[in-house]
């Protein structure tokens, strides 16, 4: 056994037994000791920004983490952007990445770089193997973090620990502790809140709260206290008819600043601040209005379940029957005509979406109407994109689909964010996912035009204009998708929509529509 | 005039009057002044990892550096690899970071990064603007430090600096100093060292002393002292028929060790002292024979063209005829014929090769008899991997092209490595650009195939097999293409190559050529 066994054989033991990965030849050695560990399924993506993305993806539908396997500074730096949006959902990630032999650094070969400062923006724990005596350790220290936090533990692995002999041990999983308990006067400081000043009070719910069982509590509370109930960005939240349904925090600033405008105070519950995505000049950073407490009653990192279910003991509205609830109506609506655009599509979504459904969104501007209906489609997962870094979506599936086969999921695609990490459709071919994958096409970034319209720059010149549109030449997204094995067909009318998106979705292994908006 | 403004302004009268960009809404201020200044070309990539792909080729080639435009920390983490590859080319580039406005950074909106941490690795400058008074000089800094030491310099700009009022003012060039002279100390130890044991002396050679007219006063030194001449993935090679030709060091440290082994002294002309690109357990990291002594004469911060000249002097070979001068016989090769290898693409290509051409290198494995036959070629520009981080080669062919109109770009791309960057097809497409990919489909990362075999691994198993095969579904190259609007044909026999090699030769913009080996 070397050192490479050893680290594979902590993460099995633990449970982390799927491995996304790109490696290189300082990885070999780990790619050899993967390859006597059947158990491990190993998905290689074609770039890093799908493995890390995927990874997110299992992650945030597994409950668990997977592990990544990147190939020196230059593997890990391709990959971070989707760590960085992975850290701002809180998903745990065991992230490995390979580095020279020790003694090879002071000679700054070719791929040499400092992975620490690379990894450190993104990473809740950052470690460096410094033997073969030290993996088990580390490792396990690497996968508690990771858990527990939970956010990324990047574990950097130098060549010479990988290939040297360990001692033979037997690996048995660590304890991790149980998530801790909301301080218990925060709980009541925040019923007090809430019983103070009815309607005036917001519960901002993200993490573990946007579960199901954990919304249906929070909508007792809503019930009893008139509390108001809001989401920003959370890494997954469990929709749909049946269900409680915060209110996502707008985008757009000045609907942002009115959503909060009447709120004496926020309670925090997984949830953050609300603050500005980007500032403007002359608009404020922070969404709340001023002289609006705030109460952190409870992180990511706490038993968000049970810290709603305090709440609710303390507010006495354990047995209120939810508010926010709406039925299955979407199936009702009718079939959209005419026009292709944002609306028609995320109507003839609705309508069909198969319920346990697992909805990843990188639509950006082409929502549509989905938010507006979808408390009334099948109950399904929906993950958003968390930290604004684009090129989720497409890896954000993959891994989805990885942590759940038998699920159908759905990607709702920009086409300017899906060629980011558009590699992504290969793994999806190579691994039979169950992924439909809608691509807006709008042959722009829509976002930044609206933006610079908000600058105050209505007529676009040559530069602006060669910066912001994607339509010299059109992307033709069918054949890119067939270029890496993935069947595709385009809509440019709703009611071809409506027809290719029911081939999509009868049909197992990934599909990808181009709808022409 | 806007911060924004100052800095296209500093930017321009410097000559930087081209940007790779894909800005985000932090750069709206940015983008709405370059709008305003048509003397600087925007180009757009669809992933940084393209625009620093291309700053890297297009400052090899215009011998000044671009102005990229990244979007925050994830815009820049997605361009770091190409970053990475450039500092190891020592290609000056202004690498402009776009960030929230300073007083937004302490809300840490979901787009926050420690950019500096993330920067430093790659950066051999890097700096913040604090504010528009503070731009000039920033800015000033900024380029002058890319262009003398030369490197990357990074510099950061708050949304807030940009969007803000600034002072009117002419801007003219900064004075750049000239090149340092080499010490003339090292000098003439170098030139005591070449008369001192003929035949056992090397010069490794890196930088500008790879020009045409600096090679050709090493070929008189090496016909005068029998010294050996060396490169090691040097930015960019003047290199073919009638030019001096170094001798790479071998990728594979047998091979490397080996073609060191009989030499006392190694003088470094813009080069580095030879490392294993790995570390292999067992084997050594420097690549020289033990007591091999190095003189470190002049690095690529120095006037190398004119310290070559200087080594000529002190070792009276400035009037002998320079050695390992080719005539242009490539011409004369038979057309391969048969089944279609590397060799085969190696041959027909060096056959027909324009004079004048530009060839960027990331055909890894699959560069056949390219090295061999290239000083019998046309005379061309060889732009090579440099940091051996996977994913330049479309990128680095784009950013040539645009610095050198009419002149034929042929990139040599590895498949595997071709889809990281993949998206750079389309900037190829948008800009009409001039450039000829030969993909070599091997369907495999066929390197680590060979390193798995390096440490022991001759079977491989499912999961080595699942990492390391990319064949299963596979790429189809011509579809890829084609779906980014670039021309392609598929080619199976070396006849084919031939045929379709002069299709693609013989018409201007981007065409794509997938090499089935």
């Amino acid at each position: 056994m070397n050192g490479a066994d050893l680290l594979c054989d902590v993460l099995l033991a633990n449970g982390v037994d799927t491995c996304f990965a790109n490696p290189g030849t300082s990885e070999m050695h780990f790619v050899a000791a993967l390859d006597r560990k059947p158990r491990m399924r190993c998905v290689l993506g074609l770039f890093e920004g799908v493995v890390t993305g995927a990874a997110d993806g299992y992650a945030r539908m597994a409950d668990k983490p997977a592990a990544t396997l990147l190939h020196l500074g230059p593997g890990l730096a391709n990959g971070l952007a989707n760590l960085h949006n992975a850290r701002r959902a809180h998903t745990p990630i065991v992230n490995i990445v390979g580095d020279h032999a020790s003694y090879h650094l002071q000679y700054d070969a070719p791929l040499t770089s400092d992975i620490e400062s690379l990894a450190r923006p993104m990473s809740n724990w950052l470690g460096r193997v410094g033997g073969t005596d030290d993996i088990r350790d580390k490792a396990e220290q690497a996968y508690v973090s990771a858990v527990m936090h939970p956010g990324i533990s990047t574990l950097i692995l130098p060549a010479d620990a990988a290939w040297s002999a360990a001692t033979d041990q037997t690996i048995h999983p660590v304890r991790v502790p149980d998530r801790p308990q909301a301080d218990s006067v925060m709980v009541r400081k925040a019923a007090s809140a809430l019983r103070g000043a009815r309607g005036r009070t917001a519960l901002i719910l993200g993490g573990d709260a946007m579960r199901a069982d954990a919304l249906e509590t929070a909508g007792r509370i809503s019930a009893g206290t008139g509390a108001a109930l809001f989401t920003d960005r959370t890494a997954r939240w469990q929709r749909g008819a049946g269900r409680v349904s915060p209110t996502p925090v707008p985008y757009n600033i000045d609907l942002a600043i009115a959503a909060f405008r009447e709120f004496q105070t926020v309670i925090l519950v997984g949830g953050r601040i609300p603050v500005g995505f980007f500032a403007y000049p002359g608009k404020p950073s922070v969404l709340l209005p001023e002289g609006c407490a705030v109460i952190d009653m409870a992180g990511p990192e706490h038993d968000l379940k049970e810290a709603l279910a305090l709440l609710a003991e303390e507010t006495g509205t354990s047995d209120t029957a939810p508010t926010g609830i709406s039925a299955f109506t979407a199936s009702a609506l009718d079939a959209p005509e005419g026009a292709l655009d944002a609306d028609a599509i995320s109507i003839a979504l609705a309508r069909v979406l198969p319920e346990g459904s697992i909805i990843c969104d990188e639509s950006i501007t082409s929502r549509g109407r989905l938010a507006a209906v979808a408390p009334t489609m099948a109950p399904h997962d929906y993950l958003p994109i968390t930290g604004g870094a684009i090129g989720i979506g497409i890896p954000l599936a993959t891994g989805a689909a990885i942590a759940c086969p038998g699920r159908k999921v759905v990607a709702l695609q920009a086409d300017g964010s899906g060629m980011y990490t558009v590699q992504g459709l290969w793994t999806q071919a190579r691994e039979r996912l169950d992924v439909l994958t809608i691509v807006f096409s709008n042959r722009g970034y829509s976002i930044l035009k609206g933006e610079m319209r908000n600058v105050g720059v209505n007529d676009f010149g040559r530069n602006a204009r060669r910066m912001l549109e994607i339509d010299d030449p059109t992307l033709d997204w069918c054949a890119l998708a067939n270029g890496m094995g993935v069947e595709a067909a385009r809509a440019e009318t709703a009611e071809a929509f409506v027809r290719v998106l029911d081939e999509g979705l009868s049909r197992p292994g990934p599909f990808l529509i181009e709808a022409m908006i």
